[in-house]
């Protein structure tokens, strides 16, 4: 079978990692990638051997005077491909859709827009076969995914009754500390209920679940704590069955040294991951805590990194190349080096 | 009748409040303050016109070399004194309380204790009346208080089913910014529930609550986020009216701009509160939700200065001199001048 | 003497604390303040007693909608004015001053603006006498101020003869933390020198000063670090007598707890400063080191507060009340509470 | 020829990094590595494949307690060796030499240590030859070796007369952000030169260097400004030119949008470089400004890296498998990828 043609529009924190991992899939081939920027971080995409396409004219001529090989315009870049994944800013991707539908190009969105841009909204564990085919779908965001991951966990074993979460929100992210930012605070959000439960149900509308949100003052990443009313009485062990069983979780432990937000970041980067990426729901095992029907438990949400599964996932699905869901999130996972316990477990295929 | 004689043991973020609100009462008399350190920080309790008292030998001559005037030893503060407010470090202050008893004075510790060291835990809304003459007793910590203060209120308007709150924790104080602190990052605790729910049950042991805690990067305060069961169906009026009703929590809004914790920080400032300091529970009104039986809502808690109050009224129960928890929280609120919303009330008794 | 009649337009981080000084000096007179807000930072004005105008017609009708008295609009607060001290920001300023000149009221503005705005810069100890009578001045930057004090200072005593400085800045004002901000990185600017240094000169051209400024993550103050080529071999004491000499330069030591930008935050709040303000250069005395005729020295600047006591000194100068530089600096100082060394000196006129 | 076999000891943050350098040398071959740590960290480098030693018969057990191969103890991994480098932290390092001379391994210490623990100061490019078959040095630490190799540009050129610097360091490093660290505040360090500048001179005693250092509030790297006086009047390019000629210097340019320290750390991952590591001063071309014989510039140092080229070399140099400096430099900076501009040269050997 031929790999599918992909183009990535937008070469920012999720679409440098699309990428990334669109070329890391043997089933799958990276046309090139869009941008209207014009400085290191698409200049970084020509020294990784990436053809670069210019997403405005005024872009391409900067991009040429400042010594950059430009491999063509966006129409270029679309009519050599078979899906496109729009990871540009908010305002700028819903205006693309027509624009790919034009090109006859079937169109992946980010969380970043809403649900009615594609009339679909995805999540590989949950969701899979209703993609399959589609012109276009939106992969949720960062926070919305570990929802989803971590109460289909629960649910599909039974468990889950309904869920109240605060999310703390990292500021910014981490290219854009010098000009984004908060300071020495923390910064809660004006509506309760915050739009990830919300959004969840786009996905799952059985869903019974409520978030509150605040930003903090770090940039890192997320961490959610946990409150679940559960079914029945249950035991530890139940429900950390019921999270081993699902994809895409990685348990971690405080009495491994793993503290705080900071430990899997510098974990990361002592297992080589590329860029310091964690792709999974890290969730603190020893912290969790169960009495009777109650469920509580705090995770840690790598937003730069944890929908980039679920994307390459959504490509096999609308192109219809694995019909399959389980086998698409293996195929997935293997590529990219997941894992479902980092200290544990063997961390790469054959790597070690 | 003549004013209660109070010492302060430990003049740090809650011990030089002490000292301050004490001065503050016409019913109380400052004898003066005690400490270990010699630098800037008590020698400025001496420009106030405090007396300095050393509370070791080793202290003693250490404050005489900087030429700082020693008005005695412990004990000799202690001669002086019908009640001491114990606000020594963790490990410290345990080892007191068998001195304050030899000393005849009367002693009230603070939240890092536990509650075995007194037998008795203070809130002066929950149960000033059973304080009333004890020999000591235990102010609880930044935390539990605004916990015994909000679900108080409920309580207390009927509301209150079971109540699960996260904790968002400031990292250290301003002034040891320079020495502890943690960086970029979030950590969470290790236990769940953290000790604030069973700590709350030590001042009224009918509280279904149960908390998470983290620490965040970030100094000025705390802010806690919760979720609510309430016994039946209310509204958010019935809801506010609660809060309302009950002392010590001022109403915020974000719609004034107050956007985050440094919001207040600032309008303490701007309001001419002595250090900045804000005793009540800040809680944002526009950001309370009611959903049928289901409550949410956030608010902040200025972790150094909200026991002041408790401790003020506590001074007053073991003592004696008051016996009416109502008229004892009134006098100190005024004194302080507390209020229920900081933009909408005159501030300060007869200031403007 | 009537006192002067001053108004202040803006009632931000600076022109709040204008309306506080000059409510503090017994020479003037506070008409009122404006500003284009409707929140909780004018509204804390108007508990202040303060008469609030209305800088637009359109802030005047949102003002009165949310129930906070309007004393007039802008014209009518110049009306009742002698001198305007401008604090809007940087656009705004350069804006108002013909409308100044139109109402026949002087006007000082704020470092932000240039010294092409009103061709006089002002520093109350380095050129008060030439303000005097004039219809507008400029006072410079608090980076600018701090360095014409210190660099003043060594001038004055004949040791100047070149200075090269770095100056740490904070990264934005803590009331607009949530908002404005860097995360965890240093940020430098990419013109060597800063403005700092052309800065100084517009005030004493003789100066050999060259700046490089960083923005760093934190939001209280400023940190400038200094290495100055004497033009002679000195000793510590001839450097420390140098800076005596000088008004509003106030030691601190290393020696006594005051180890960083933190502690004198602290020290301030500890002291009752309003707002808890420095608005002394803290010039590290037992950090400063001489080594021949090489000397260095670190301080800090408390960006809020330090050209507050300028400002009304140059409200002095343009209105004439006071011709003598040094009677005005000691009358503003007195006022204020300011000292040449927080620890070991009385601290406020009659407080202690 | 055989590869130097190589044994380090203690596996943080420098450790960890020597381990993976001397795997990336094919005149090297890693013995293994030994630490007393027995949670995330240590185990980390079993998934990598290396032989892991317990450095005490306590971490022995605790290591084999929790599942971890301990493949001996420390001085089996030292009979092993021809060579170890001491990663341990500071007061460890120096107890530990004479057991590596007593099992006659040759020894390299960190710069932590004192100069007079080995006699000898090792930077490559200022004294590789004086190292040569030695039984130990000491190779300095980050800032030092930034300063070596930029100020030994400038006096290779014959422009160097004397240098000020001002060190901004960073507080503590990522990995333990959790537990160390200061907040929203700038430690000036109380002595004046901070040790970096006669450190410098233990490897250069000709350098006229003094160094004024502060801690600010972010835990990424180091940001260092600079004045010199320069020998002469000479021009940009001349200092261009110097700092082309010296190895491992790269240039970055705000113009590129590397506006700040979080710029670099973003693009060394997008460059792909293990553990988003930067061994190159980084230095900004566009900031440099020359006014006749004066110099000011800024650039960056990444204290968890900029140390292992010149640990590399410094393993040739003492085990003499290369007798000269440039071809040892040559051949690390290779072998890790080294470039002397991030965006226009090359990035990796042959990997672009």
């Amino acid at each position: 079978m031929n790999p599918v043609k992909v183009a990535v529009n937008g070469y920012g924190v999720i679409g440098k990692r699309v990428a990334d991992a669109v070329r890391m899939q043997d089933d799958m081939a990276l046309v090139g990638v869009a941008d209207v920027i014009n400085d290191y971080r698409i200049r970084t995409a020509v020294l990784l051997g990436i053809p670069v396409f210019a997403a405005t004219p005024d872009s391409a001529s900067s991009l040429r005077n400042a010594g950059t090989p430009v491999a063509g315009d966006l129409d270029e870049m679309l009519e050599q491909a078979d899906i496109v994944v729009d990871c540009t800013p908010k305002k700028v991707a819903s205006g693309n859709k027509q624009r790919y539908e034009a090109a006859g190009v079937k169109a992946i969105f980010q969380g970043g827009e809403s649900h009615a841009l594609t009339g679909h909204s995805f999540v590989a564990q949950s969701n899979y076969a209703s993609a399959i085919g589609r012109d276009c779908t939106r992969v949720v965001s960062c926070n919305t995914t570990s929802i989803l991951r971590t109460l289909g966990a629960l649910k599909n074993a039974g468990l889950l009754k309904r869920a109240r979460g605060t999310l703390i929100r990292r500021a910014s992210d981490p290219w854009e500390g010098h000009q984004e930012g908060i300071m020495n605070t923390v910064v809660p959000e004006t509506s309760i209920p915050s739009h990830q439960g919300p959004d969840a149900r786009t996905v799952d509308p059985d869903l019974d679940v409520v978030t509150i949100a605040v930003k903090a003052s770090h940039n890192s990443s997320h961490l959610h704590t946990w409150w679940v009313e559960m079914t029945r009485e249950a035991t530890r062990e139940d429900v950390l069955a019921a999270f081993r069983a699902a994809p895409r979780i990685a348990r971690i432990r405080a009495g491994d040294g793993i503290a705080a937000l900071n430990s899997t970041i510098e974990l990361m980067a002592d297992l080589g991951r590329p860029r310091g990426d964690m792709w999974e729901v890290a969730l603190w095992e020893d912290v969790l805590t169960v009495d009777g029907n109650q469920l509580y438990y705090c995770y840690q949400v790598f937003n730069q990194a944890i929908v980039i599964p679920e994307t390459v996932d959504a490509i096999r699905a609308l192109s219809g190349i694995e019909r399959d869901a389980a086998q698409s999130i293996a195929k997935t996972d293997r590529a990219l080096g997941m894992v479902s316990d980092f200290l544990d477990a063997p961390q790469r295929g054959g790597a070690v």
